[in-house]
């Protein structure tokens, strides 16, 4: 029985990494897609979703499968509890890439990137492709460096947000409305990913350590003209 | 056992009707202090959301409990684990309360919303409330009449989110930068609070019919100038 359970939950674990994966793959092209107006790649994010959102459902029936018929107690029982976590957060994060790429698709043939703001979603972008390549790798091996490097990220990510408010709404800023509605949108959807990338961190963390701490709020920084 | 079970899951659908109820005074005095430029209640708001946050966290530790000693199946089993999904996304409702009253509290002494928006704003935070005290009700009593009228209300507010940017995106429109920033974000956390509710809606539908729909993705209604 112990050595089903443990079977099961590493089939677990191989699906997690398995949509870590997806949504790696999916936040790739969309901000190469975002980055270089790309719209036909922007499209197969967009429709890649789906395969996503049935993997996280997939896996989700299966971890209660695993409590229904191998009723896991202590740590075993939180490791596939935090599995149903992990698996919401991951969806999420695949559909803010898909967002990502609808900002791209909705703004085709003109560039969905802010003129002026072009170095700042590009590092954004890049940021975030590596947050969802160290969290893919976090799942696969556990090691705890990972979730520390990707707390790193995230702090660049939301300093790199809240200059994108300083920027908009600087006295140089040039945009038309457009371009400040698609910065405001695009930022917010960077810096959210992240966030996710974050919370799951901290699932695998405590998983690992014992040491739960709770969710974080995502972080307002909106507010860059008052300093938050 | 049995009994204790059932006693057990009367707690938690008590704990979450009881955490919908603080997103409810969470939602009602952020949207007020959004609109008259209420500072104080805004101050409310953020301070209050700590306590959202600790009554999801113990509800969920409950409900782990819960799994761990009574070890339910079949249905039982998905009831617990609903609680655990419907509980955080009560805590994001809290977090996009607060979000509205930040960035009331950022803007203060100047109002928060653009003018020219401040009708569509007012009926949206109206609706936000009736989605949350409704939600509320549903968590209560399973009325599924209920779960509708959410759906409905939602779809309204999806139409107001669209006609916001519309509003933006066209050629009367005269706010200055920080104008449309905060439009795009304030409609953006409107439209994703009554998604949540939706979301919450969907999985206490399943449980009392058994139907389960997928989650459903955020509208991406951003895009008003494309008519998505």
């Amino acid at each position: 029985m112990r050595e089903v359970f443990h079977q099961s939950l590493e089939d677990v674990q191989d699906r997690l990494v398995e949509i870590a994966e997806l949504v790696t793959t999916a936040i790739e092209k969309a901000t190469l897609a975002f980055g270089t107006s790309d719209v036909a790649l922007a499209e197969e994010v967009i429709e890649a979703d789906i395969i996503i959102d049935e993997r996280a459902l997939a896996l989700d029936e299966q971890a209660i499968e695993i409590l229904a018929r191998q009723q896991p107690v202590a740590r075993d029982l939180r490791i596939v509890v935090s599995a149903l976590r992990i698996s919401a957060s991951l969806e999420r994060m695949g559909d803010i890439a898909e967002h990502i790429a609808q900002l791209t698709r909705m703004r085709f043939p003109e560039r969905a990137i802010p003129k002026g703001l072009k170095s700042t979603f590009t590092r954004m972008g890049q940021l975030d492709v590596e947050v969802s390549r160290r969290l893919t790798e976090l799942l696969r091996t556990q090691d705890l460096a990972l979730a520390e490097q990707i707390r790193n990220d995230d702090d660049k990510i939301d300093e790199l947000h809240i200059s994108v408010f300083e920027k908009v709404l600087s006295d140089s800023w040039q945009g038309e409305t457009a371009a400040t509605v698609d910065a405001t949108l695009a930022s917010r959807y960077h810096e959210r990913f992240a966030d996710h990338a974050v919370s799951i961190s901290k699932k695998v963390t405590y998983l690992a350590t014992g040491d739960w701490s709770a969710e974080p709020d995502d972080t307002f920084v909106a507010g860059a003209s008052t300093g938050v």
